[in-house]
């Protein structure tokens, strides 16, 4: 039990212990309840001066100006006084004898219990209790506790709905009707604009005392009341059930709500159905951490606010910047929700993320028009996002001072990059579930209307030869007019790259949807040719020489910060500086180039790879405004810094992100809960301190816990299954490795074929007519069958068939060529090393990402020499992914730590570590330096001076 | 008694004979109640659906987005739920068999009658009434009186005060906190921003049947109801009395509505005191029409809008566009009050004029804000002014639509005319009342410190050799960017010709008050110097060749156009031609030259004359969207054309202006009721058909009334006293005038003195040593002595005292001049007309503007033919004004219309018929065409056929 502030954390109860006025909106955010249907703030009962209470509902949207519309705040159905003797129950008078307000994560339950003092000295103890079903997400449940300790005296309950609540002021409803029912009422609102139904019915039960029920139908302000006598030591139950429906749910919402409580079984009953409902969610959603109760409580406190802001049956709904917790940003929805929240519901609820995502197909055609306005073709999503999918970022921020000047928001204009973000929200989706149905009816349409938007967004610079995005706002929201910005352009180069894999799925397997899609997406080969050479020629600033990709053309060349100089602040650099000030300055809102490296890195697609992520950590983190910049950076950065093995780092901000709400940290919880920054945690712990990674197999955890964690314990549905995690501690002494395998790449370790894929390549020119040379040929290098062939055509227009049937051409001649390998091709050194640890014990396998792996072993006369092989066949994922050599290891029966690699690519030493195995690098330190070990070649290596390495290594470097 | 659609119209009331669902909106304005101290819209006490109920008190202003501050709807003190046997009373269930509803004016009480039968047929007559005390403006009374007709039944009665009150959805009010007294409760609530608190305290009572009451304090919805069970034909009568305060008003709201309550008498006393306040009123302010039913009613109608808009006692708070009786313009102030709306206070309350002045005193610091904001010196009002007088006008007009472009609203940079306009309505405040003590606390530094911005304001074109005035919006809003438009440049000419005046009149009365003032305003002989050039040098865009007014700098240049092309319409040409379709066209929203005609009518000052009207208005009024475009123009065009003998459009244009509102003409009644439209009218009444001109004895009525009025009475208050007027139509058939005096221009009529004024500047030329002789005098013909001493001086600098001097000096020396003038001096046939005439009978008068004329016709030998002299001495307003020779035709002793004016001046011929004389004008028909009869001299003229002329001209011209 640990205690922050007045609040106390145990496993699942947040314990508020004394009333704090001056944090009262803070506290509203932090003691929401919802059901994924509704959100209800943690208002009072009995309401408090200024109380910003707020029940929102899924898709309730209404019109308001400037920002177009917003979830419009719902009627209050919380409303319960307590008189006593006249005086009416409230905190800012008599006095608060004892007080506790609990949230129960485990069973969605709020309440508080206070022993009161009322101004004519008659002390009372009152409990109150509040609940949204998750069992019924129609259902609302508040029960009142009273317990006369002093007096005897009349005590007057009145229960009610308000049905004038507001939108900080805007009352979106017009109140309809509303009548009496036995022991209740109801009410028939609707939204002012948006013309959506509201019904809600309410009863109220008395126990402990006899007593006769009163309903007062004040126009929009239905209560029922009851007076009574109470000796005392009496105790005294009121419980009020109300129902809700919306014309978006059923077509008579009144009647509706009235027949659901009509045939609602009692109180209790309801509170256990609630708690079973929740129970069961998190039997798959929870993440147990021992040793760190904070830690532990604000991963649950993250996770229950996640899980109830997301809908459970409506796929035309997503979940706002702010969940439904909160004024913030309107009820509208931003990339948060695909990057950070997506992910969670991927792994632990996917029919939900499978919803989420399908919001975004619903949306399509709002993101038609947006693009149609903007002069562009396909489908351009909106940066703040609604009902129709329509851009709903407000163009203005208007002040209240009557003569300082508007201030224009580029978002809708420039952040375009959410295009991109979604298609890799619905890539990563299909990746993880498998889910090809969806992909086939939602998700291809997404992804290819979004890439024919690219097609028409990207500019080609005929000086430089190259495609550009110019105008845009990158991650970085403190710069808001760049060109090139490196995260939208490998986005975008990314995202084409998928379009092209899902389109050719797609007419491969779905023939007939893919001609429909064709035809509605007015698709064509011109399109199609246009995305391969928009992914080879689309520039991503980035410096060879010193590793560091530049977060946008220019970038290095703005006046350089040090963020230190400014320190200690309680603001954003963006409020010290101003708009101007962080635009011409080297000073980031939120990561960047660590978000693409950080998108990259599930996959270790380009540029992202160890080396590169340290090069840049060492260059951004120091320039971003971490602190106070986006709530979205700290979660990222815990990971990467996790990545990077720094551990006090990568704790520091995860705590930062975990308790965003909890401590106020940024000051503006009381605008609602930081939902990326939720999701983003529960990314931190999984894929951060949990390490986990996704072998074709399997996902593998690469635990590197934070100190003092004793246990981290959690379970992922993936690929249809689920798969539990239950880590400790890795061993802390230093260790000498204990090894045990030997995996060997091919080309370049133990033979060299590059001389053959040359030979190949010109043949394939020579029959193209296409110019091609041994020169030319250097530029291929390292580089993937598909990208040698786009470099070799250069702008000659091939369709995609004859793209396809070159690569095979030239596969078939190089195939022809090895044929010809012998054991003279054998590199030095390498028969006697093979030789040398066979002798030793140790198990050897291949690991090559080759096809022709095995027909080149055999060639070489080694394949008996081998236990295993790990080829092109095995895996999916290439090289810098750890898949090849998990594989490999796998076939070895060994574990990935008691294995070495020996490898002479950047790309496989990056493999290597991130499998969590030993690596040694073949060549060139700036090629190969970040193995543990590096050698020129296999000449003259030993078992025994390799073990001696090793062991020094181990014994220096673990902490 | 005339019906025009469901309303009939009589005397003193409007009666609504039908429920009109369809026209909710427009007639809750148009049933607004109020008392000056807040204005409560038409809305019923039982509510109905999407109701636009409003109180607005004044002064009670909130924040608001976009528009900066807004009135704030108050809680609503008329709910009054009656429910019968479980059915609520309302007009959209049951069946309606009886219903008015009548707005009495003289009362100032607004009741309803319906019999109407439940949906479970059970009949009842219910009569409602209420009013907002004009006794004491803190009392609301309400009354319902029920009788059962056909059944015994439960009626339940629930009075509350809705504390949700909205703007359009907002709800400005904090609920702090209510409670429970004897009979009725009371609420507490508080803006939002602006921190204002409101009390409002209520009872019930009951007669006509015995019952209990019971309070419910639901929160921000008190009520008090009662139950009773009730026979056939047994009336229940239900008073309910409210008290309300601020804390603008008292320092403790709530304790001041409750002590109140507690001390009032009961609801008939209270009625009582209401009636005989408003008959007061009605006493100084109505105004009686016979003869026109509908015009009766709405001269009446209008006053008494303005009436209940006007606070009796805060001189803090102006009266909106919309006065208190709609959301339209959100309570802000505009020129609206001081040009259209105030003449009717000057004339009538003048007590309350002085307040709504004061109120631009105390909103000074906001102008001078507002100055410093775009870079100028001085005071520069706000186009739309709240509480502070800081600029209030919205920059944007935002579309709903996502993708629509907002539309900047430039009135706030660019309408700067509203500084010159607060000036002019200060200037005729005092003219009508004398209030020197007013001016020199209050008006004088208005007229100093926005003379002061225009100093800083206005640009010398040193090409042209003029002062200019760019980038400016006009009276006419259809052209948004415009320079020089002649509107804002001959105010601010004009406001600087009265800042002069004022200043001096401080000066010399009040010198401490000036140097205070001088110091203040940082006012020093520089900008002094710079005003007289500017008045000097100031650009009016005007044509000599046609005598037309080009409203703006390329005016004549825009494409013309024909507004009958476009009719029929329902809409404006804006709407139809788009903000660039009318920015291009010669098309006017409302009258901007004719409106500066209409400025300059009062004392006929330049370039007001009859000529230069008849040219403008054939010109212009074509050109002017008067029906769709701003209801600020009808009123106006009314009292022009009534000037021009356009009988039918003057009609026209006032039924259209008086009726904007009770026939909903534009559309927008919802918004409220159109206040400049109201001001408006009762100008049109009193000085277009009443045709009161101001001499410097007393006003004096020259009626042309509109066919069918036989009678028009009203009374003014001026120069501390009442004038009454009751109007019959002049005498209709053709008759021969009948001429009992003749009047005697002096100066190129019976002498010429030209060429001593010649001599005169000569000599003083010669002195000062600036270059002048005969040529250049040519210049001087028919200027005044200030005027012509300017163009001699050119750009020479000159203090204010030595321009006097040097007048002075000039006098001197043509005085002196005028001493040789003998008999031989009188032109040629002036001695036997003048013979002629006395033979005839007639009498005779002088009618010159000099202050030398009484010696000059002493030389000249003729002041024994004289029966009277007006000259330089007897009045102050110079010609074209029609004082000189009203007043000498009261020394005649002769009205108006007997008496022929001799002129030779074009200035001279416009007085006389402004005077309503006949006029014989003496010289080129291009200089004096608009006389009655143009003779080349005096030589041959006689009595006989002069009278034969009159006789021709008569019987050709009546009609």
């Amino acid at each position: 039990m640990e205690t922050k502030r007045d609040f106390i954390y145990t496993d699942w109860i947040l314990t508020e212990n004394q009333f704090n006025p001056e944090e009262l909106h803070a506290r509203e955010t932090i003691f929401t309840i919802g059901n994924g249907y509704l959100g209800t703030r943690g208002s009072f009962e009995e309401s408090y001066p200024r109380t910003l209470s707020a029940t929102f509902i899924h898709g309730v949207y209404d019109d308001v100006p400037v920002v177009y519309t917003e979830l419009a705040n719902c009627p209050d159905w919380l409303p319960l006084v307590v008189m006593i003797d006249g005086d009416r129950f409230r905190l800012d008078q008599g006095k608060i004898l004892e007080y506790n307000r609990k949230l129960d994560l485990h069973q969605g339950i709020l309440s508080r219990f206070l022993r009161w003092r009322s101004p004519t000295g008659k002390t009372i103890d009152i409990s109150f209790e509040r609940f949204a079903s998750l069992a019924d997400h129609h259902v609302l449940g508040q029960r009142c506790q009273l317990t006369t300790l002093d007096f005897h005296g009349f005590i007057e309950i009145q229960a009610s709905i308000n049905g004038y609540p507001e939108n900080k002021g805007f009352n979106h409803w017009e109140g309809l009707d509303q009548g009496k029912i036995d022991k209740g009422f109801w009410l028939h609102s609707r939204t002012r604009y948006s013309r959506i139904d509201l019904g809600m019915a309410a009863k109220m039960t008395i126990s402990g005392i006899e007593t006769a029920m009163q309903v007062n139908t004040a126009p929009g302000y239905p209560s029922i009341s009851a007076t009574f006598f109470s000796e005392p030591q009496q105790t005294i139950t009121i419980e009020k059930i109300v129902t809700v429906f919306t014309s978006r749910d059923v077509e008579q919402p009144v009647s509706a709500a009235q027949t659901k409580l009509d045939h609602l079984p009692d109180y209790i009953t309801l509170r256990n159905a609630n708690e079973q409902a929740w129970a069961e969610v998190w039997e798959k959603s929870d993440i147990t951490i021992e040793g760190d109760n904070t830690a532990a409580f604000a991963i649950r406190y993250n996770i229950f606010q996640l899980l109830i802001a997301c809908h459970r049956d409506d796929n035309r709904v997503s979940i706002p910047a702010k969940t439904l917790s909160g004024f913030g940003y309107h009820g509208h929805i931003f990339w948060d929700t695909e990057i950070f929240i997506l992910p969670f519901f991927t792994f632990t609820q996917p029919g939900l993320a499978r919803n989420l995502l399908s919001y975004r197909y619903h949306t399509l055609d709002g993101a038609r028009r947006k693009a149609i306005h903007y002069g562009y073709q396909g489908a351009m999503y909106a940066w703040e996002s609604a009902v129709t999918g329509d851009e709903v970022t407000p163009r203005w921020s208007l002040p209240s001072d009557y003569y300082a000047e508007d201030v224009r928001i580029w978002c809708r204009d420039r952040e375009i990059h959410i295009s991109a973000v979604i298609a890799y929200a619905v890539w990563y989706y299909w990746q993880v579930t498998g889910d090809n149905e969806w992909l086939r009816d939602y998700g291809a349409e997404i992804i290819l209307d979004t890439a024919i938007f690219w097609h028409s967004r990207v500019e080609f610079n005929p000086q430089a030869e190259r495609y550009e995005i110019r105008n845009v706002i990158g991650a970085d929201e403190y710069h808001e007019l760049v060109h090139n910005n490196a995260f939208t352009n490998r986005l975008v180069q990314w995202h084409l790259e998928k379009a092209c894999i899902v389109d050719d799925w797609l007419r491969c397997n779905f023939p007939e949807k893919a001609r429909e899609l064709e035809k509605k997406l007015q698709l064509t080969d011109e399109i199609r040719n246009h995305w391969l050479e928009i992914i080879n020629k689309i520039w991503i600033p980035y410096n060879p020489e010193t590793g560091l990709i530049e977060q946008c053309e220019g970038f290095f060349q703005l006046d350089d910060i040090n963020l230190a100089d400014y320190e200690p602040r309680q603001k954003s650099m963006q409020a010290i500086l101003g708009i101007e000030g962080t635009n011409k300055r080297q000073v980031l809102k939120q990561p960047d180039v660590l978000m693409l490296l950080y998108l990259m890195r599930v996959s270790t697609e380009s540029p992202y790879s160890l080396k590169s992520l340290q090069v840049n950590w060492d260059y951004y983190a120091p320039r971003t405004d971490i602190t106070y910049g986006s709530s979205l950076g700290p979660a990222i950065h815990a990971i990467l810094a996790s990545d990077l093995g720094q551990t006090q780092e990568a704790y520091e901000r995860f705590m930062q992100a975990a308790m965003v709400d909890l401590t106020d940290k940024r000051g503006n919880t009381n605008d609602g809960i930081h939902g990326a920054s939720a999701g983003g945690i529960w990314q931190a712990v999984v894929f951060g301190f949990g390490g986990i990674q996704f072998t074709d197999n399997q996902p593998v955890a690469n635990p590197h816990l934070p100190p003092g964690w004793t246990r981290l314990k959690f379970k992922l549905y993936w690929h249809g299954k689920w798969h539990e995690f239950d880590l400790r501690p890795t061993s802390l002494p230093p260790q000498v490795p204990n090894i045990q395998g030997i995996i060997f790449d091919l080309d370049g370790v133990l033979t060299d074929t590059a001389e053959y894929h040359y030979q190949a390549w010109q043949r394939l020119a020579d029959e193209e007519g296409i110019p091609f040379n041994r020169q030319a040929n250097e530029a291929l290098r390292g580089i993937s069958r598909r990208a040698s062939l786009m470099l070799i055509i250069g702008d000659r227009r091939y369709s995609e068939v004859q793209i396809q049937e070159m690569m095979e051409r030239k596969n078939d001649y190089y195939v022809e060529l090895i044929q010809r390998i012998t054991p003279k091709d054998l590199l030095p050194g390498a028969v006697s090393l093979l030789d040398d640890l066979r002798q030793a014990g140790l198990k050897i396998a291949l690991g090559s990402a080759s096809k022709n792996a095995r027909v080149v072993v055999e060639k070489l006369g080694i394949i008996d020499k081998l236990d295993a092989i790990a080829d092109g066949y095995s895996v999916q994922k290439p090289k810098p992914a750890p898949d090849l050599f998990l594989f490999a290891a796998q076939q070895l029966g060994l574990p990935a730590t008691q294995c070495v690699v020996f490898e002479d690519a950047a790309a496989g030493i990056d493999a290597a570590l991130a499998a969590g195995m030993w690596a040694v690098g073949m060549g060139p330190p700036e090629r190969v330096g970040t193995a543990h070990i590096v050698l020129p070649s296999l000449a003259g290596v030993t078992w025994e001076n390799l073990q001696g390495k090793f062991r020094d290594i181990a014994l220096q470097r673990k902490p």
